[in-house]
């Protein structure tokens, strides 16, 4: 497997083959080890210096479920710190297919917005200024229009070329569509900031790894696959999506509702998993249940939501979505929701800093809660550059900071995701301790069978899950395996061992993981940023109705949470 | 001497005496030392660790000239550092006479806005929400008719109610006006976090050092005035005021123009100390070419400016102010830069990060360099909370993240003074490693008689002028001192011993600099800032016309600036 680094100041490239020792790179580990490497931690993260890293997983292109999980990593400009957001879509199947592993890109464009195409180990710079202004879909049909349908994307809306800080990037689907996102933490503004509109990668490439062919691979596919399709938790996930986590979180009062001032939502039913799923199958049309936003997945927790007319409104729906442009500001409508969700998906903007910016804006007098009106007039002016949408465009707490708010729920600069950190405390712990910012993505402890309002062993709770998640990250899995091959790690092992000749035992998965997190934590703490930040005041100071739920970790809990990891 | 103790949330106080060691503890010593002692250095700059710490120099009130500048420091909001900013005006020297050298504000008031008055060893909270919203003027004026005119007041404007991080703090001066900005950093934006609208003390306490009656001391005051009155660089500033810089700064090709683009204005002429002397003495009326800011001062670099009926237009008009609202944004004419410097003194806000944030929205496109009514505009919608001039009161850097303008003359988010650092290499490592961000105060180099073009010797410079600034900010000394009593320090020394009883000799002085400079080095460092930050990228790709002046210090020269310092 190859990497190819391109540098866009002078218009070169270079094709590098990975050594054996470093086959397994990929993923948040190849980004951040990377980053570590090559990207002084005091840099300008919309300067010259900061890289982007876009890797896949080793296992990307071989039919294992759910593998294809594409991360996108530099310095954030929203945390200051090192950044991997990952998402799904085709582009790291594509990059496998070309034998690819990851795409470095360096230096800055001198002038102009350009788009890569990457063919093989060529790499062609196409002046994109026709481009320019446009959000994900259209972009993505003229480049479609003009290339072709067998390549997968990866794109900036007008978020990411204004250079906001809730600017993610966009990577298309099995159906063409730029609606798989690596949305956190402003990677979409250092895409732009290099002035790069998008790169267009051949989805016909033949370079995958010979081992897939071999029988000893394939039995352990299919014992992973197996895995996957017998667990009990996927079923739902294929039936609801990521929006069946509605209802079991505004149970146990956790539902960030209106700025996380209340942890149920009296609309919540409207809004679940449940209440999708009958609309859809009611409206029918083009409207789907269950799809797979990557190839070979099993899982297929996507879903197609149609509008009354049975036309796609918004693909896909999902939970973090659904409750910060949702229950956050007070939304309790599907059709409304997924309006906002496609306008944040075409501008190419975080769902989740967005929503939260846009309680900001309504904690601040600006638009009422449940005013949807209101917050699609903010949003929609972003691609006139609108100061406004600016402003949420950058984020919940600059948002806050301009506003005055002290209600911000961020940490590290970043929106704390659709868990309220006093009703799930571990993943409280995990916003406050992961390199990441407030980020469940980096330690969700939601489906774990405990207390989630007890904080009794909810350290080495978030803790376990952060070195769990840091793994699977690092080797393009789809987080949601967690829920079928988490228990059986032999499984995962049995394919890299059988692709690449290795004879990796079960504890690799957990020194992967840990040896990621140091690196990420010392990357941080060389740009300044503390390994464990409180939470903001406002969630010591207030409890979560209806529960009277408190946040009661201390800033020495805090810092002890990835102190000693080896 | 005393310090009084004052927490907010529990409206408790408690008057502590100085310790003979620490008797000479004051101005930014004292601050940079409590902060670095008692305030979290990860805080939250507005969450209820963060204090507020008010404090005069040993030598406040006792006849000195020019000794009365008052620091005010806290964990700043813009800079995420250690903060002191110092102004003029009467506070410090009637703290003095109330035998105080630092009130120190602790916590928050729970809820609502307050004024602090405070006589003697008594302190009294006043609800203020009738003074919500109020401008510094009419805050000062509604105060005075209320108490009498035998106050010294310090006040914040709407912007630090607002908590826009370019809200700085005012202090009367000697006829009451509230217009000594004690501007930089966000500090006001603190204080309205604090719930604290303005300090009124008592100006006619009687609590002064005995010692300052003895002959001793007298002698030593008669010398050190003699030094200020016969100086040659006094008598410029004493006529034309800060504004005689103007021309000097245009001839070296170094005076912010069009926001950093060019080093000379066209209309310097007419923006400069010689044009101002020559308006206010034409018109009249209440115009004052010179007038002392604070007691016994014999620099009098202050000045009234009128308008063309002879009206007080704004109190005083000085250089920073001309540069950064006038040449960065093209204004040309000093009766509208009078009419912006009035506004941003009356919201309570700092000339410097506004002008530079003025100038940011002129580069985004949102005005047009030199369009007057344009920025007043921009300006004017504060007090009603208008978004735009609630960015522009967030100050340069902030404003330049949201609009995604990359020439953005910031370092650790502050705005740089009137001092292009191509062109004043001195100044521009000051600004890259003083622990307070780009600021001209905390190291100006520009009255040093070397070539500013030339790189050689400047690394000194910049170290030697930090170290004597720190000294002198701990002393309450206003920096023009340096110009008359700076070649003197046993003038300086004598006047500390025969006030204090001591035994000081000269070497004093620097000792007292570096060791404060590697205090706030310390704090910062633990709030995660670097001690050396390289000018924004902008500044090392573009020459400066008309010299064609370029930045040459490297990232390793700046980090040996404050390195080995003792």
């Amino acid at each position: 497997m190859n990497t190819i680094r391109i540098n866009l100041s002078t218009k070169q490239w270079k094709v590098e083959a990975l050594s054996h020792d470093d086959i397994l790179l990929g993923g948040r580990m190849l980004t951040s080890k990377l980053l570590h490497e090559e990207v002084p931690a005091g840099c300008n993260p919309l300067g010259e210096e900061n890289k982007i890293v876009i890797a896949a997983g080793a296992l990307a292109g071989t039919g294992v479920s759910s593998s294809g999980r594409l991360s996108i990593g530099g310095k954030s400009p929203l945390t200051g710190g090192i950044k991997e957001s990952n998402a799904g879509g085709t582009f790291a199947t594509s990059m496998a297919k070309e034998g690819l592993r990851a795409i470095i890109l360096e230096g800055k464009m001198p002038n102009g917005l350009y788009l890569l195409k990457i063919d093989g180990d060529q790499c062609e710079f196409i002046p994109a200024d026709e481009y320019s202004g446009l959000g994900n879909f259209a972009a993505a049909k003229r480049i479609y229009d003009t290339y072709g349908k067998d390549y997968s994307l990866i794109t900036i809306g007008q978020a990411g070329e204004q250079k906001l800080y809730a600017a993610g990037i966009s990577i298309t689907d099995l159906y063409g569509r730029p609606s798989r996102l690596a949305a956190r933490g402003g990677l979409g503004a250092v895409m732009g900031s290099k002035g790069i509109k998008g790169i267009i990668i051949n989805s016909r490439g033949k370079k995958l790894n010979p081992n897939a062919a071999n029988n000893e691979f394939k039995k352990a596919r299919k014992d992973f696959n197996d895995i996957v399709v017998n667990s009990e938790r996927i079923p739902v996930l294929t039936k609801y999506g990521t929006a069946s986590t509605v209802m079991p979180v505004n149970q146990i009062g956790a539902l960030p509702t209106m700025n996380f001032k209340l942890g149920r939502f009296e609309k919540a039913d409207a809004i679940s998993g449940e209440a999708m799923y009958d609309i859809i199958v009611e409206r029918g049309g083009t409207g789907k249940t269950s799809e797979s936003c990557m190839q070979a997945c099993l899982i297929k927790c996507s879903n197609v939501y149609p509008d009354i007319e049975g036309n796609e409104l918004c693909a896909p729906i999902e939970y973090e979505s659904i409750c910060l442009l949702g229950s956050n500001i007070g939304i309790g409508n599907l059709d409304e929701i997924g309006k906002l969700n496609y306008m944040c998906n075409d501008y190419g903007l975080d769902t989740i800093d967005v929503g939260g910016a846009l309680g900001i804006m309504a904690e601040a007098g600006y638009v009422s809660f449940g005013d949807i009106d209101g917050f699609k007039n903010i949003l929609k002016g972003l691609p006139g550059g609108n100061l406004q949408s600016k402003l949420v465009g950058m984020g919940t707490a600059i948002c806050g900071k301009v506003l005055g708010v002290e209600r911000t729920p961020a940490v590290k600069n970043q929106c704390m995701s659709a868990y309220d950190p006093r009703g799930v405390k571990g993943t409280g712990i995990t916003y406050a301790t992961t390199p990441m910012g407030a980020d469940h993505t980096a330690g969700l402890t939601v489906f774990a069978p405990v207390n989630h309002h007890n904080r009794d062993g909810q350290i080495e709770l978030s803790r376990n899950m952060q070195v769990t998640r840091a793994a699977y990250d690092s080797l393009g899995l789809c987080t949601f395996l967690l829920g079928a091959t988490g228990a059986n790690p032999q499984a995962l092992i049995n394919l890299l061992n059988s692709l690449y000749s290795l004879e990796l035992e079960v504890d690799f998965l957990k020194h992967l993981g840990k040896k990621l997190l140091l690196l990420e934590i010392e990357y941080n703490k060389m740009a300044g940023l503390s390994s464990a930040d409180q939470i903001p005041e406002f969630f010591l100071k207030e409890k979560l109705p209806p529960f009277d739920l408190e946040w009661d970790f201390s800033q020495e809990e805090l810092e002890s949470v990835l102190k000693d990891l080896l």
